[in-house]
Protein backbone atom coordinates (compact mmCIF):
# COMPACT_ATOMS: atom_id res chain seq x y z
CA UNK A 1 0.00 0.00 0.00
CA UNK A 2 2.83 2.23 0.38
CA UNK A 3 4.94 3.63 -2.16
CA UNK A 4 9.22 3.04 -1.70
CA UNK A 5 9.13 7.45 -1.40
CA UNK A 6 7.10 8.15 0.99
CA UNK A 7 8.99 8.10 3.71
CA UNK A 8 10.82 10.65 2.21
CA UNK A 9 7.69 12.45 1.10
CA UNK A 10 6.70 12.45 5.19
CA UNK A 11 10.21 13.76 6.17
CA UNK A 12 10.07 16.57 3.77
CA UNK A 13 6.21 16.80 5.22
CA UNK A 14 8.01 16.77 9.08
CA UNK A 15 10.17 19.38 7.96
CA UNK A 16 7.50 21.57 6.35
CA UNK A 17 5.95 20.92 10.21
CA UNK A 18 8.80 22.39 11.78
CA UNK A 19 8.87 25.44 10.15
CA UNK A 20 5.90 26.79 11.30
CA UNK A 21 6.73 25.69 15.31
CA UNK A 22 6.34 26.48 18.11
CA UNK A 23 2.49 25.96 16.83
CA UNK A 24 -0.01 27.88 19.36
CA UNK A 25 -2.03 24.41 20.65
CA UNK A 26 -4.91 26.84 21.90
CA UNK A 27 -6.11 26.90 25.15
CA UNK A 28 -8.23 23.26 24.86
CA UNK A 29 -5.23 21.20 24.01
CA UNK A 30 -2.65 23.18 26.17
CA UNK A 31 -1.86 19.70 28.43
CA UNK A 32 1.12 19.10 28.94
CA UNK A 33 1.04 15.34 28.31
CA UNK A 34 -0.43 14.00 25.18
CA UNK A 35 -1.41 10.26 25.16
CA UNK A 36 -1.24 9.93 21.44
CA UNK A 37 -1.58 6.33 18.99
CA UNK A 38 1.20 5.80 16.57
CA UNK A 39 -1.20 3.74 14.55
CA UNK A 40 -0.40 0.37 13.18
CA UNK A 41 3.05 0.13 12.01
CA UNK A 42 2.77 2.36 8.47
CA UNK A 43 3.99 6.13 9.17
CA UNK A 44 1.20 7.48 6.78
CA UNK A 45 -1.46 5.97 9.09
CA UNK A 46 -0.61 8.60 12.24
CA UNK A 47 -2.96 11.10 12.35
CA UNK A 48 -2.27 14.92 11.15
CA UNK A 49 -2.83 15.81 15.19
CA UNK A 50 -0.66 12.78 16.60
CA UNK A 51 2.54 14.27 13.95
CA UNK A 52 2.44 17.76 15.03
CA UNK A 53 2.13 16.31 18.83
CA UNK A 54 5.34 14.65 18.15
CA UNK A 55 6.92 17.12 16.15
CA UNK A 56 6.32 19.58 18.83
CA UNK A 57 7.63 17.00 21.84
CA UNK A 58 10.35 17.33 23.86
CA UNK A 59 10.35 14.11 25.20
CA UNK A 60 8.71 11.03 23.97
CA UNK A 61 7.95 7.88 25.94
CA UNK A 62 7.35 4.92 23.27
CA UNK A 63 6.39 1.32 23.44
CA UNK A 64 7.75 -1.50 21.71
CA UNK A 65 5.19 -0.98 18.81
CA UNK A 66 6.12 2.18 18.14
CA UNK A 67 8.36 2.42 14.16
CA UNK A 68 11.77 3.97 13.82
CA UNK A 69 9.59 5.98 10.79
CA UNK A 70 7.24 6.93 13.35
CA UNK A 71 9.79 8.22 15.99
CA UNK A 72 11.63 9.98 13.21
CA UNK A 73 9.12 12.73 13.39
CA UNK A 74 10.51 14.25 16.79
CA UNK A 75 12.77 17.00 16.30
CA UNK A 76 16.56 16.19 16.89
CA UNK A 77 16.40 17.82 20.09
CA UNK A 78 13.59 15.65 21.50
CA UNK A 79 14.18 13.43 24.28
CA UNK A 80 13.30 9.42 23.19
CA UNK A 81 12.52 7.57 26.54
CA UNK A 82 11.59 3.55 25.18
CA UNK A 83 9.54 1.73 27.90
CA UNK A 84 8.80 -0.98 25.96
CA UNK A 85 7.04 -4.32 26.81
CA UNK A 86 8.39 -7.44 25.43
CA UNK A 87 6.19 -10.29 26.63
CA UNK A 88 7.79 -11.14 29.78
CA UNK A 89 9.83 -8.85 29.96
CA UNK A 90 8.95 -5.25 30.86
CA UNK A 91 11.56 -2.94 30.38
CA UNK A 92 9.92 -0.50 33.34
CA UNK A 93 6.49 -1.51 35.02
CA UNK A 94 3.61 0.50 34.41
CA UNK A 95 4.17 2.10 38.02
CA UNK A 96 7.47 3.72 36.56
CA UNK A 97 6.14 4.70 33.19
CA UNK A 98 3.60 7.02 35.14
CA UNK A 99 6.34 8.26 37.75
CA UNK A 100 8.29 9.00 34.46
CA UNK A 101 5.23 10.81 32.86
CA UNK A 102 4.63 12.54 35.97
CA UNK A 103 8.08 13.58 36.63
CA UNK A 104 9.18 14.91 33.11
CA UNK A 105 5.72 16.74 33.07
CA UNK A 106 6.20 18.21 36.20
CA UNK A 107 9.53 19.47 34.96
CA UNK A 108 7.61 21.78 32.28
CA UNK A 109 8.60 19.75 29.44
CA UNK A 110 6.13 18.75 26.72
CA UNK A 111 5.58 15.13 27.00
CA UNK A 112 4.10 12.54 24.37
CA UNK A 113 3.33 9.12 25.06
CA UNK A 114 3.54 7.22 22.24
CA UNK A 115 1.61 4.24 21.87
CA UNK A 116 1.05 1.72 18.88
CA UNK A 117 -2.56 1.74 17.59
CA UNK A 118 -4.58 3.34 19.67
CA UNK A 119 -3.72 4.51 23.28
CA UNK A 120 -7.86 3.44 24.83
CA UNK A 121 -7.91 -0.09 22.92
CA UNK A 122 -5.41 -2.63 24.88
CA UNK A 123 -3.06 0.22 25.05
CA UNK A 124 -3.43 0.75 29.01
CA UNK A 125 -3.68 4.93 28.07
CA UNK A 126 -6.89 4.94 30.57
CA UNK A 127 -4.54 3.59 33.22
CA UNK A 128 -2.02 6.53 32.29
CA UNK A 129 -4.60 9.04 31.93
CA UNK A 130 -6.29 8.46 35.17
CA UNK A 131 -2.54 8.62 37.16
CA UNK A 132 -1.94 11.79 35.21
CA UNK A 133 -4.99 13.34 36.17
CA UNK A 134 -5.27 12.31 39.67
CA UNK A 135 -1.49 14.05 39.74
CA UNK A 136 -3.63 17.26 38.49
CA UNK A 137 -2.49 17.36 35.49
CA UNK A 138 -4.09 18.00 31.88
CA UNK A 139 -3.81 15.33 29.55
CA UNK A 140 -5.00 14.88 25.93
CA UNK A 141 -5.35 11.72 24.28
CA UNK A 142 -4.74 11.84 20.33
CA UNK A 143 -6.76 8.99 18.83
CA UNK A 144 -4.76 6.24 16.57
CA UNK A 145 -5.60 3.80 13.95
CA UNK A 146 -6.49 0.73 15.98
CA UNK A 147 -4.50 -2.44 14.27
CA UNK A 148 -8.28 -4.16 13.52
CA UNK A 149 -9.08 -0.98 11.62
CA UNK A 150 -5.20 -0.89 10.07
CA UNK A 151 -5.36 -4.36 9.70
CA UNK A 152 -8.47 -4.73 8.45
CA UNK A 153 -7.89 -2.03 5.57
CA UNK A 154 -4.70 -3.42 4.37
CA UNK A 155 -5.76 -7.54 4.33
CA UNK A 156 -9.24 -6.53 2.53
CA UNK A 157 -11.71 -7.50 5.27
CA UNK A 158 -14.57 -5.05 5.59
CA UNK A 159 -15.02 -5.50 9.41
CA UNK A 160 -18.74 -5.25 8.99
CA UNK A 161 -20.58 -5.99 6.13
CA UNK A 162 -24.58 -5.93 5.64
CA UNK A 163 -24.92 -9.64 4.86
CA UNK A 164 -22.23 -11.15 6.95
CA UNK A 165 -21.06 -9.09 10.24
CA UNK A 166 -23.66 -6.84 12.16
CA UNK A 167 -21.05 -6.09 15.11
CA UNK A 168 -17.45 -6.05 15.69
CA UNK A 169 -15.78 -7.40 18.92
CA UNK A 170 -12.44 -6.69 19.43
CA UNK A 171 -10.39 -8.78 22.11
CA UNK A 172 -6.98 -9.92 23.48
CA UNK A 173 -5.26 -13.46 23.43
CA UNK A 174 -4.12 -12.82 26.64
CA UNK A 175 -7.98 -12.91 27.78
CA UNK A 176 -8.97 -15.62 26.01
CA UNK A 177 -6.15 -17.65 28.50
CA UNK A 178 -7.42 -20.44 30.55
CA UNK A 179 -6.70 -18.25 33.64
CA UNK A 180 -9.19 -15.63 32.30
CA UNK A 181 -11.81 -17.29 30.70
CA UNK A 182 -13.70 -15.36 28.44
CA UNK A 183 -17.31 -15.45 27.33
CA UNK A 184 -16.86 -18.25 24.97
CA UNK A 185 -20.49 -18.36 24.26
CA UNK A 186 -21.00 -14.68 23.12
CA UNK A 187 -17.76 -14.08 21.83
CA UNK A 188 -18.70 -17.41 19.21
CA UNK A 189 -22.36 -15.82 18.18
CA UNK A 190 -22.16 -15.74 14.83
CA UNK A 191 -23.10 -12.57 12.76
CA UNK A 192 -20.23 -11.01 14.26
CA UNK A 193 -16.50 -10.40 13.50
CA UNK A 194 -13.84 -11.23 15.98
CA UNK A 195 -10.31 -9.76 15.77
CA UNK A 196 -8.21 -11.16 18.45
CA UNK A 197 -5.09 -8.81 19.54
CA UNK A 198 -1.86 -10.66 20.62
CA UNK A 199 -3.48 -13.87 19.91
CA UNK A 200 -0.57 -15.77 18.05
CA UNK A 201 0.40 -17.99 21.22
CA UNK A 202 -2.83 -18.87 22.37
CA UNK A 203 -4.39 -18.95 19.00
CA UNK A 204 -5.28 -23.05 19.25
CA UNK A 205 -7.33 -22.55 22.42
CA UNK A 206 -9.29 -20.05 21.01
CA UNK A 207 -10.10 -21.96 18.12
CA UNK A 208 -10.82 -24.46 19.69
CA UNK A 209 -13.24 -22.82 22.47
CA UNK A 210 -15.07 -21.08 19.75
CA UNK A 211 -15.68 -24.21 18.34
CA UNK A 212 -16.74 -26.05 21.29
CA UNK A 213 -19.33 -22.89 21.67
CA UNK A 214 -21.05 -23.42 18.57
CA UNK A 215 -18.97 -21.31 16.11
CA UNK A 216 -18.70 -23.18 13.39
CA UNK A 217 -15.28 -25.17 12.09
CA UNK A 218 -15.62 -23.82 8.51
CA UNK A 219 -16.04 -20.19 9.64
CA UNK A 220 -13.19 -17.89 8.05
CA UNK A 221 -10.49 -17.03 9.40
CA UNK A 222 -7.69 -14.49 8.72
CA UNK A 223 -4.21 -13.91 10.07
CA UNK A 224 -3.02 -10.51 9.82
CA UNK A 225 0.95 -10.36 10.46
CA UNK A 226 2.80 -7.28 10.63
CA UNK A 227 -0.06 -5.28 9.58
CA UNK A 228 0.21 -2.31 7.36
CA UNK A 229 3.77 -2.58 7.11
CA UNK A 230 6.24 -3.78 4.52
CA UNK A 231 6.35 -6.98 5.98
CA UNK A 232 2.59 -7.62 5.69
CA UNK A 233 1.65 -11.04 5.59
CA UNK A 234 -2.02 -12.41 5.17
CA UNK A 235 -3.10 -15.70 5.61
CA UNK A 236 -6.30 -17.13 4.61
CA UNK A 237 -7.60 -20.04 6.79
CA UNK A 238 -10.86 -21.58 8.36
CA UNK A 239 -11.44 -21.42 11.88
CA UNK A 240 -10.73 -25.47 12.16
CA UNK A 241 -7.10 -24.57 10.52
CA UNK A 242 -6.37 -21.39 12.42
CA UNK A 243 -4.00 -23.13 14.45
CA UNK A 244 -2.05 -25.48 12.04
CA UNK A 245 -1.61 -22.09 9.53
CA UNK A 246 -0.61 -20.22 12.17
CA UNK A 247 2.31 -22.89 13.39
CA UNK A 248 3.22 -23.82 9.66
CA UNK A 249 3.86 -20.00 8.60
CA UNK A 250 5.82 -19.23 11.59
CA UNK A 251 3.72 -16.04 12.41
CA UNK A 252 4.94 -13.84 15.55
CA UNK A 253 3.81 -11.40 16.91
CA UNK A 254 2.90 -8.59 16.11
CA UNK A 255 -0.18 -9.99 14.54
CA UNK A 256 -3.81 -9.86 14.81
CA UNK A 257 -6.55 -13.34 14.06
CA UNK A 258 -9.77 -11.67 12.26
CA UNK A 259 -12.54 -14.90 12.77
CA UNK A 260 -16.08 -14.36 11.13
CA UNK A 261 -17.48 -14.67 7.60
CA UNK A 262 -15.77 -11.42 6.17
CA UNK A 263 -12.19 -12.95 7.27
CA UNK A 264 -13.12 -14.83 3.40
CA UNK A 265 -12.67 -11.42 1.82
CA UNK A 266 -8.89 -11.65 2.96
CA UNK A 267 -6.44 -11.08 0.36
CA UNK A 268 -4.12 -13.87 0.66
CA UNK A 269 -1.28 -12.83 -2.02
CA UNK A 270 1.09 -12.42 1.23
CA UNK A 271 3.58 -9.69 0.38
CA UNK A 272 6.69 -10.38 1.40
CA UNK A 273 8.56 -7.87 0.45
CA UNK A 274 12.30 -6.71 1.84
CA UNK A 275 12.49 -6.13 5.05
CA UNK A 276 12.25 -1.85 4.20
CA UNK A 277 11.35 -1.53 7.73
CA UNK A 278 13.32 -2.33 9.96
CA UNK A 279 12.14 -5.47 12.61
CA UNK A 280 11.25 -2.75 15.65
CA UNK A 281 8.33 -1.41 13.04
CA UNK A 282 5.34 -3.31 13.86
CA UNK A 283 1.90 -3.10 13.89
CA UNK A 284 -0.08 -3.59 17.23
CA UNK B 1 -9.48 19.30 21.62
CA UNK B 2 -8.51 22.09 18.53
CA UNK B 3 -6.84 25.31 18.93
CA UNK B 4 -8.88 28.01 16.40
CA UNK B 5 -5.50 28.14 14.39
CA UNK B 6 -5.41 24.62 13.38
CA UNK B 7 -7.64 24.76 9.75
CA UNK B 8 -5.40 27.61 8.61
CA UNK B 9 -2.34 25.60 10.03
CA UNK B 10 -3.76 22.43 8.06
CA UNK B 11 -5.13 24.35 5.07
CA UNK B 12 -0.72 25.33 5.00
CA UNK B 13 -0.29 22.18 4.95
CA UNK B 14 -2.00 21.00 2.36
CA UNK B 15 -0.74 23.61 0.32
CA UNK B 16 2.65 21.97 1.04
CA UNK B 17 1.80 19.00 -0.23
CA UNK B 18 0.16 20.16 -3.12
CA UNK B 19 3.82 21.63 -4.37
CA UNK B 20 4.96 17.79 -4.31
CA UNK B 21 2.28 16.56 -6.76
CA UNK B 22 2.05 14.52 -8.75
CA UNK B 23 3.11 12.28 -5.90
CA UNK B 24 4.45 8.93 -7.07
CA UNK B 25 1.67 6.29 -6.06
CA UNK B 26 4.16 3.11 -6.46
CA UNK B 27 2.75 -0.10 -7.89
CA UNK B 28 0.90 -1.51 -5.04
CA UNK B 29 -0.98 1.57 -4.09
CA UNK B 30 -1.69 2.65 -8.31
CA UNK B 31 -5.46 1.53 -8.27
CA UNK B 32 -7.70 3.99 -9.24
CA UNK B 33 -9.89 3.66 -6.29
CA UNK B 34 -9.14 4.84 -3.36
CA UNK B 35 -12.04 4.09 -0.62
CA UNK B 36 -10.82 6.32 2.45
CA UNK B 37 -11.69 6.66 5.90
CA UNK B 38 -12.48 10.87 6.57
CA UNK B 39 -12.35 10.21 10.62
CA UNK B 40 -14.60 11.00 13.32
CA UNK B 41 -14.97 14.87 12.36
CA UNK B 42 -11.95 16.83 13.18
CA UNK B 43 -9.85 17.69 10.31
CA UNK B 44 -6.88 16.94 12.27
CA UNK B 45 -8.20 13.26 12.88
CA UNK B 46 -7.47 12.66 8.73
CA UNK B 47 -4.22 9.82 8.39
CA UNK B 48 -1.74 11.78 6.70
CA UNK B 49 -2.65 9.36 3.94
CA UNK B 50 -5.57 10.33 3.57
CA UNK B 51 -5.03 13.93 3.51
CA UNK B 52 -2.37 12.66 0.60
CA UNK B 53 -5.19 10.83 -1.15
CA UNK B 54 -7.85 13.45 -0.84
CA UNK B 55 -5.49 15.85 -2.58
CA UNK B 56 -4.55 14.46 -5.34
CA UNK B 57 -7.82 13.42 -6.28
CA UNK B 58 -9.61 14.08 -9.64
CA UNK B 59 -13.14 13.28 -8.23
CA UNK B 60 -14.44 12.69 -4.80
CA UNK B 61 -17.32 11.10 -3.87
CA UNK B 62 -18.54 11.66 -0.07
CA UNK B 63 -20.94 10.97 2.29
CA UNK B 64 -23.52 13.36 4.72
CA UNK B 65 -20.90 12.50 7.28
CA UNK B 66 -17.91 14.15 6.29
CA UNK B 67 -17.02 17.86 7.01
CA UNK B 68 -16.40 21.03 4.87
CA UNK B 69 -13.48 21.33 6.63
CA UNK B 70 -12.29 17.74 5.36
CA UNK B 71 -13.31 18.47 1.81
CA UNK B 72 -11.50 21.60 1.57
CA UNK B 73 -8.40 19.51 1.35
CA UNK B 74 -9.10 18.80 -2.29
CA UNK B 75 -7.50 20.33 -4.77
CA UNK B 76 -9.44 23.40 -6.08
CA UNK B 77 -10.04 21.49 -9.70
CA UNK B 78 -11.53 18.20 -8.20
CA UNK B 79 -14.85 17.49 -8.74
CA UNK B 80 -17.00 16.85 -5.85
CA UNK B 81 -20.36 14.44 -5.59
CA UNK B 82 -22.42 14.59 -2.14
CA UNK B 83 -24.34 11.04 -2.35
CA UNK B 84 -25.17 10.88 1.18
CA UNK B 85 -27.48 9.11 3.25
CA UNK B 86 -29.91 11.32 5.60
CA UNK B 87 -32.29 8.33 7.23
CA UNK B 88 -34.75 7.51 5.01
CA UNK B 89 -33.55 9.81 2.30
CA UNK B 90 -31.21 8.38 0.43
CA UNK B 91 -29.74 10.98 -2.33
CA UNK B 92 -28.29 8.15 -4.56
CA UNK B 93 -28.83 4.36 -4.04
CA UNK B 94 -26.06 2.31 -3.27
CA UNK B 95 -26.31 0.47 -6.81
CA UNK B 96 -25.97 4.35 -8.25
CA UNK B 97 -23.17 4.75 -5.91
CA UNK B 98 -21.59 1.84 -7.29
CA UNK B 99 -22.09 2.52 -10.45
CA UNK B 100 -20.65 6.15 -10.12
CA UNK B 101 -17.24 4.95 -8.72
CA UNK B 102 -16.67 2.65 -11.55
CA UNK B 103 -17.72 5.37 -14.12
CA UNK B 104 -15.21 7.51 -13.32
CA UNK B 105 -12.71 5.01 -12.58
CA UNK B 106 -13.02 3.92 -16.21
CA UNK B 107 -12.82 6.90 -17.47
CA UNK B 108 -9.53 7.28 -16.08
CA UNK B 109 -10.01 9.43 -13.08
CA UNK B 110 -8.65 9.32 -9.63
CA UNK B 111 -11.29 8.65 -7.82
CA UNK B 112 -11.53 9.11 -3.54
CA UNK B 113 -14.65 7.49 -1.95
CA UNK B 114 -14.86 9.18 1.28
CA UNK B 115 -16.40 7.72 3.99
CA UNK B 116 -16.82 9.48 7.39
CA UNK B 117 -15.05 7.51 9.95
CA UNK B 118 -13.71 4.07 8.75
CA UNK B 119 -14.47 2.80 5.38
CA UNK B 120 -15.08 -1.08 6.87
CA UNK B 121 -16.79 -0.20 10.23
CA UNK B 122 -20.36 0.56 9.49
CA UNK B 123 -19.66 2.83 6.05
CA UNK B 124 -20.22 -0.32 3.34
CA UNK B 125 -16.55 0.23 1.74
CA UNK B 126 -16.65 -3.44 1.95
CA UNK B 127 -19.70 -4.10 -0.29
CA UNK B 128 -18.02 -0.60 -2.64
CA UNK B 129 -14.84 -2.28 -3.14
CA UNK B 130 -16.10 -5.93 -3.83
CA UNK B 131 -18.26 -4.20 -6.57
CA UNK B 132 -14.89 -2.58 -8.26
CA UNK B 133 -12.83 -5.29 -7.52
CA UNK B 134 -15.21 -7.85 -9.20
CA UNK B 135 -15.28 -5.16 -12.51
CA UNK B 136 -11.46 -5.48 -12.54
CA UNK B 137 -10.70 -2.56 -10.91
CA UNK B 138 -7.92 -2.33 -8.17
CA UNK B 139 -8.99 -0.31 -4.91
CA UNK B 140 -7.30 1.19 -2.03
CA UNK B 141 -8.51 1.10 1.24
CA UNK B 142 -6.89 3.92 3.46
CA UNK B 143 -8.04 3.21 7.33
CA UNK B 144 -9.86 5.88 9.62
CA UNK B 145 -10.46 6.90 13.25
CA UNK B 146 -13.66 5.08 13.43
CA UNK B 147 -16.01 6.95 15.96
CA UNK B 148 -15.23 4.82 18.42
CA UNK B 149 -12.16 5.71 18.92
CA UNK B 150 -12.40 9.75 18.46
CA UNK B 151 -15.01 10.44 20.81
CA UNK B 152 -13.41 7.96 23.49
CA UNK B 153 -10.71 9.90 22.95
CA UNK B 154 -12.48 13.15 22.98
CA UNK B 155 -14.52 12.63 26.12
CA UNK B 156 -11.78 10.25 27.84
CA UNK B 157 -13.51 6.91 28.07
CA UNK B 158 -11.24 4.48 27.28
CA UNK B 159 -12.70 1.71 25.56
CA UNK B 160 -10.71 -0.86 27.45
CA UNK B 161 -9.12 -0.94 30.75
CA UNK B 162 -7.54 -3.83 32.59
CA UNK B 163 -9.70 -3.35 35.69
CA UNK B 164 -13.14 -2.84 33.85
CA UNK B 165 -13.71 -4.00 30.09
CA UNK B 166 -11.42 -6.51 28.01
CA UNK B 167 -13.42 -6.24 25.31
CA UNK B 168 -14.74 -4.13 23.14
CA UNK B 169 -18.19 -4.62 20.50
CA UNK B 170 -19.25 -1.98 18.27
CA UNK B 171 -22.98 -2.24 16.82
CA UNK B 172 -25.33 -0.37 15.50
CA UNK B 173 -28.64 1.17 17.04
CA UNK B 174 -30.45 -0.06 13.62
CA UNK B 175 -29.11 -3.46 14.81
CA UNK B 176 -30.75 -3.02 18.08
CA UNK B 177 -33.87 -2.53 16.47
CA UNK B 178 -37.52 -5.36 16.90
CA UNK B 179 -37.01 -6.17 13.08
CA UNK B 180 -33.27 -6.93 13.37
CA UNK B 181 -32.54 -8.72 17.07
CA UNK B 182 -29.24 -8.77 18.25
CA UNK B 183 -27.84 -11.14 20.57
CA UNK B 184 -28.87 -8.89 23.62
CA UNK B 185 -27.35 -11.93 25.55
CA UNK B 186 -24.27 -11.70 24.33
CA UNK B 187 -24.45 -7.23 24.12
CA UNK B 188 -25.62 -7.30 28.02
CA UNK B 189 -22.37 -9.81 29.15
CA UNK B 190 -20.27 -7.60 31.73
CA UNK B 191 -16.49 -7.09 31.73
CA UNK B 192 -17.13 -5.88 27.78
CA UNK B 193 -17.54 -1.68 26.54
CA UNK B 194 -20.35 -1.73 24.15
CA UNK B 195 -20.16 1.28 21.86
CA UNK B 196 -23.66 1.74 19.28
CA UNK B 197 -23.60 3.70 16.41
CA UNK B 198 -26.85 5.47 15.33
CA UNK B 199 -27.73 4.60 18.50
CA UNK B 200 -30.26 7.55 19.51
CA UNK B 201 -33.23 6.64 18.28
CA UNK B 202 -33.74 3.10 19.75
CA UNK B 203 -31.61 4.30 22.44
CA UNK B 204 -34.98 3.59 25.25
CA UNK B 205 -35.19 -0.13 24.03
CA UNK B 206 -31.33 -0.60 23.95
CA UNK B 207 -31.32 0.07 27.63
CA UNK B 208 -34.46 -1.96 28.27
CA UNK B 209 -33.24 -4.91 26.77
CA UNK B 210 -29.87 -5.11 27.65
CA UNK B 211 -31.31 -4.21 31.22
CA UNK B 212 -33.67 -7.24 30.32
CA UNK B 213 -30.69 -9.70 29.33
CA UNK B 214 -29.16 -9.31 33.25
CA UNK B 215 -26.88 -5.88 32.51
CA UNK B 216 -26.66 -4.12 35.70
CA UNK B 217 -29.59 -0.95 35.75
CA UNK B 218 -26.62 1.30 37.19
CA UNK B 219 -24.39 -0.01 34.56
CA UNK B 220 -22.57 3.46 34.02
CA UNK B 221 -23.32 5.05 30.36
CA UNK B 222 -22.01 8.05 27.79
CA UNK B 223 -23.32 9.50 24.87
CA UNK B 224 -21.11 11.83 22.71
CA UNK B 225 -22.88 14.01 20.17
CA UNK B 226 -20.52 15.22 17.41
CA UNK B 227 -17.67 13.91 19.01
CA UNK B 228 -14.17 15.16 18.08
CA UNK B 229 -16.30 18.49 16.65
CA UNK B 230 -16.58 21.65 18.28
CA UNK B 231 -20.03 21.27 18.87
CA UNK B 232 -19.35 18.17 20.97
CA UNK B 233 -21.63 17.09 24.03
CA UNK B 234 -20.23 14.33 26.88
CA UNK B 235 -23.69 13.41 28.81
CA UNK B 236 -22.51 11.10 31.55
CA UNK B 237 -25.51 8.51 32.59
CA UNK B 238 -26.23 5.41 33.69
CA UNK B 239 -27.88 2.25 31.69
CA UNK B 240 -31.51 3.21 33.34
CA UNK B 241 -31.09 7.11 32.67
CA UNK B 242 -29.65 6.69 29.47
CA UNK B 243 -32.98 7.03 27.30
CA UNK B 244 -34.30 9.85 29.75
CA UNK B 245 -30.82 11.96 29.36
CA UNK B 246 -31.22 11.34 25.60
CA UNK B 247 -34.36 13.11 25.50
CA UNK B 248 -33.83 15.77 27.84
CA UNK B 249 -30.77 16.78 26.39
CA UNK B 250 -32.38 16.71 22.88
CA UNK B 251 -29.66 14.53 21.56
CA UNK B 252 -29.47 14.09 17.75
CA UNK B 253 -27.21 12.27 15.13
CA UNK B 254 -24.47 11.98 14.97
CA UNK B 255 -23.44 10.35 18.47
CA UNK B 256 -21.94 7.28 19.78
CA UNK B 257 -23.58 5.20 23.08
CA UNK B 258 -20.64 4.27 25.13
CA UNK B 259 -22.06 1.60 27.79
CA UNK B 260 -20.03 -0.37 30.13
CA UNK B 261 -17.97 0.75 33.46
CA UNK B 262 -15.51 2.58 31.59
CA UNK B 263 -17.81 5.22 30.78
CA UNK B 264 -17.89 6.50 34.25
CA UNK B 265 -14.81 8.02 33.22
CA UNK B 266 -16.62 10.43 30.66
CA UNK B 267 -15.81 14.21 31.46
CA UNK B 268 -19.20 15.16 30.98
CA UNK B 269 -17.86 19.31 30.83
CA UNK B 270 -20.37 19.65 27.85
CA UNK B 271 -18.06 22.04 25.49
CA UNK B 272 -21.09 23.58 23.84
CA UNK B 273 -18.89 26.33 21.69
CA UNK B 274 -19.85 28.55 19.03
CA UNK B 275 -20.73 26.68 16.04
CA UNK B 276 -17.73 27.33 14.11
CA UNK B 277 -17.78 24.12 12.29
CA UNK B 278 -20.91 24.29 9.78
CA UNK B 279 -23.58 21.81 10.53
CA UNK B 280 -22.39 18.93 8.23
CA UNK B 281 -18.57 18.87 10.01
CA UNK B 282 -20.26 15.88 11.95
CA UNK B 283 -18.35 12.63 13.21
CA UNK B 284 -20.29 9.10 12.15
Amino acid sequence: MRAPSDPIDLHRHGAALRARRPAPLGPASAGPVAIVGAGPGDPELLTVKALRRLEAADVIVHDRLVSGEVLAFARPGAERIYVGKAAGAHAKTQEQINALLLGHARAGRRVVRLKGGDPFVFGRGGEEAEHLRAHGLEVEVVPGITAAAGCAAAAGIPLTHRDHAHAVTLVTGHGTAPEAEPDWAGLARPGQTLVIYMGVATAARTAERLIAHGLAPETPAAVVEKGTTEEQRVLATRLDGLAATVAEAGVRAPAVLVIGAVAAYAEAADRLAEPAVPACAAAL
